[in-house]
Formats: structure tokens, sequence, C-alpha cells
């Protein structure tokens, strides 16, 4: 049995993409209000793994969620592409006629935005949660509500789909990470296989210094598939690079880390994984 | 008179950004509920300025805004660096004692989160806009209610500031851009006097893409001072850069776009100005 710490409810996508991620394992979801509490869970039972997105097609990343691999001693073990398909859902005596509300995540809301200009008479309302409005819909018998949610969420709560695939773009993914505690995490993934790496560092202000960085890695054959550069806090306009890197050889890549260790400052490798 | 449209109402941390960029400059502004009018308004009045935050330091990014500016005709022509700080409102009769509930924007609830912890008999509540919910408080008199904004929209107001300087981090900052109709650009600001300009292109998945350009801008001199990557909606994975450089040689820097192009996509300059 796998316990899985989550942000979310029950029939949330953080829920689906554990069960898609862990098919064919026996799960059980720790469902935590906040993206914090996902790191205490994991704090305190150290066999706890947890399952976070880290950022979207549309709404880009998840600094936050950065910032706490960042700081916690936990690393990466893998990664999950969800494809997120919303679904307009109600109570099962309810139907369009009827329904004057919709509840859901803010994110969620603004991705069906074409949806909900196409009626006007649904007034939407910010929830904290996708499947949590489903849940709550259904737990208190809200007559004249929907949700937007998974179907998959709509299912678990005993609601009605209204109708399904109601999001503005349809190549709308979340990339979601799992990780584990610093000592659990080679019997759940063996570095040595690794294909894909996620690093962050920070580097001083000088003219040229992140492209030696990029060309180190390059001359190793090491791919980048992802750089992002943040504000470190209390610094102003300094920034941390987040970089996603994928490689052949893991030989190599530990060659290429060896090399730019030197010229960065405080790199950390927040976790070695398979790419999918 | 300078027409300068901004996100949020009179008050608004946009507001004051514009007031402190044109200082000593008669402004008027128009106040849209979206990023997207004030896009809208520069499009129906060609002399109209828009003012936009672009990154905060602790809260990242505005994605969106990138996105907005890729798309329209419109170029940079400056940047200020707003100081962000956040006080508690209410009505001249109102108190901490009397006050049980607190609006405000998220983003401003959250980076007032520890002030919240201390003050647990308030409930937060999300709102449009920091001076949205003072100038709400005071229009419909709500006694009782406190509001999370600036000391300056207090003033507009005539809200009781209870508390100034409450956000958890004193390093709180939000990068605006100043962007004009791309006709109007160079009597608002030549670009032959630029020092900082802002770029984005896409790049082939092919190694070492990246290292390449910004290996030619180093040696040309041109400093990086950000680099993000980002999803291109409809191309799952595929990312493209936003890039921002500042140089001491405007003819080194024009040069160096020349080299960079031919190895780029779909390159856009999105303008040309003075670092602040």
């Amino acid at each position: 049995m796998k316990k899985i710490a989550i942000q979310g409810e029950a029939g949330s996508f953080h829920d689906i993409a554990a069960h898609e991620y862990f098919s064919g394992q026996a799960v059980e979801l720790v469902c935590c209000a906040t993206f914090e509490e996902v790191f205490d869970s994991m704090r305190h039972d150290p066999t706890t793994i947890g399952m976070l997105a880290i950022e979207n097609t549309i709404a880009g990343s998840l600094l936050h969620n950065y910032e706490l691999l960042r700081q916690a001693d936990v690393v990466i073990v893998g990664e999950h592409k969800l494809h997120i398909e919303h679904s307009i859902c109600c109570l099962p005596q309810d139907g369009w006629e009827s329904i004057h509300e919709v509840h859901s995540h803010p994110v969620a809301l603004q991705q069906c935005r074409h949806f909900l200009m196409g009626h006007p008479g649904l007034k939407a309302v910010e929830a904290e949660d996708t499947a949590g409005s489903a849940e709550y819909i259904a737990r208190h018998k809200k007559t004249g509500w929907a949700a937007i949610c998974s179907a998959y969420a709509a299912d678990i709560y005993g609601l009605k789909v209204l109708q399904r695939d109601i999001h503005d773009n349809k190549h709308n993914f979340t990339r979601f990470l799992v990780v584990a505690n610093a000592l659990e995490a080679d019997m759940l993934f063996p570095a040595s296989q690794a294909t894909k790496a996620s690093l962050v560092f920070s580097l001083p202000h000088e003219e040229g210094s992140l492209s030696k960085i990029l060309t180190i890695l390059s001359f190793y054959g090491i791919n980048l598939t992802k750089i992002q550069s943040l504000p470190i806090i209390g610094h102003e306009w300094e920034y941390l690079f987040y970089v996603d890197v994928t490689f052949e050889s893991t030989t190599r890549y530990r060659q290429s880390i060896d090399a730019i260790t030197p010229l960065v400052r405080n790199i950390k490798i927040l976790g070695e994984y398979a790419e999918c």
C-alpha cells in the first residue's frame, strides 16, 4: 500500500495523477488542504510520497511549489503529465434550466471562460478546489449549484455530468512531480536509471554567466527542457535559475554537474528521474 | 495631459506606479477591470499609454501579461519598480475591536499571511482589487469590514489606516512596464537611448539551441537580466523564451539581435527602453 499525499480532495486532478502514475498498485490518499501540508505529512511519515503539480501548459509554473521543493529535504523521483478535462456537474435532480451558480477553483473557471461567457445566466463563484466544489454540492444537497471538476469527481460524489470537455483550450496539460523523502528515494527510483533531472542554482551578476553554464551543459550532450529565472526574495532583481535537463548517459550528466558546480552558487539537485 | 490605462481603481498600486513614473506631469487615469481592457483602450485611442505589472519579487511573473504583450501591437517604452507596502484600513468609526472581515486581492492576502495568522478573529475574503476593496467599504459604509490596500488608497477613499506595513516580507517589489502604441513609442522614448530590451522567441528542440543564443549575446557584451521559458499553448512542452537584456551600446545590441535572428523562430522585440 502506497501512501500518497496530495493537495486537494478525492476526485481532484492530483488524485487522478496519483492513480495513473501508480496504476496497478494500491494507493492510500492523504488529502491535504495546502501544498505546505503535503510536505508536512511527508516529514511526519518518511514513507509518504508526495504528488504535486508543478506546471500547466496554460497557467504556467507553480512558483510556490518550486520554493517548497528547494527548501524541503525531499527529492523528485518521477513525473507525470495529465490531460486536464473539465466537466460541469450538478445534483442528479438538477439540469440546465435549474442551475444558476457554478463553483470551482479560480484557475478552472478561467480555463472555461468561453463556456461561461456562453452561459451568462450562470454566476461563477471561486472555491478552494474543483473536486471540493463537487463534494460540497453533494454533501449539502445544493440545488441550483453546479461544479466545474473532472467527470471522475462527479462519479465519486454522485453528481450528474451535464457537459464534458467545457475547457476553452484542448491542449491543457498539467505536469506533476512525484516526490519522496531523500532516504526513501533510491528505493522508489534508482538514480542510475535517470534520464531527466531538475536543478536549481543562483548566479553571480556577471555578463555571460548563464551562457557559460548552458554552453558547458551542451558540450556534455545535456539537453535543456525548461529554464525559469526567479527573483530571490530579499535580493531584488537577483535570480535563482530552475532548470530541467534530459540526457542519455547518466555518467555524462554527472560529469556536467561537476563541471558547472564551481561556476554557480548554491546548486541543489532537486531530483533525478525518468522522463515521461 | 497623459492618458494612462491601468488595471484597477484609483489608489491601486498601478495608479501609484503611473504617478511615480510620470511624476511632475498631469495624468488622467483610465481605470480598467482587466488587463485585456487596458490593451483594448490603447487600441481605441492610440495616444493612451498602458501601465502593467509584469513581475513581483514574491509572486513571480504575470504570465498572462507576457502573452498579451506578445500578441498586441504595442511596445514597451519604460519600466518602473515600486515597493509594495500593504496597510489595513477601515471606516473612521471602526477599530480593532469592531472589525471582523478583511477584504483584498488574493495576492495581497497571501503577502500578509503572518499578519492574518496573528489575527484569527479576522475572516479573510478574496476580492477583485486592493483599492477596489477600500472603495467598496467607503461607498457602502461597511461597518466591521477592513481592506488591505495602500495607505494612499485609504487616503483617497477616506478610510482610517489601522496599521501600516503589515506584509510579511519587506522586500516586496513589483516591476511595471510602460507600454505605448507602436506609432507613438518613439515620441515617448527614443529607442536610440535604450539601455534595456525585452525579447521573445521560440527555439527548435535541438540540444544546445538556447546555449548558442546566450553565448552569442554574451560575445556581444549583452547582459541577461531575466529568462523565462513558457509552454506554447497547443504545443505541449515546447517553449517560448522571454528574455530581458541590458547593454551599454545600442549598436552592439542591434548587431546581437541580427546575429541571433537566423537561429531563433518568431523573434519579437517587445520594447527598447531605459533600465530603471
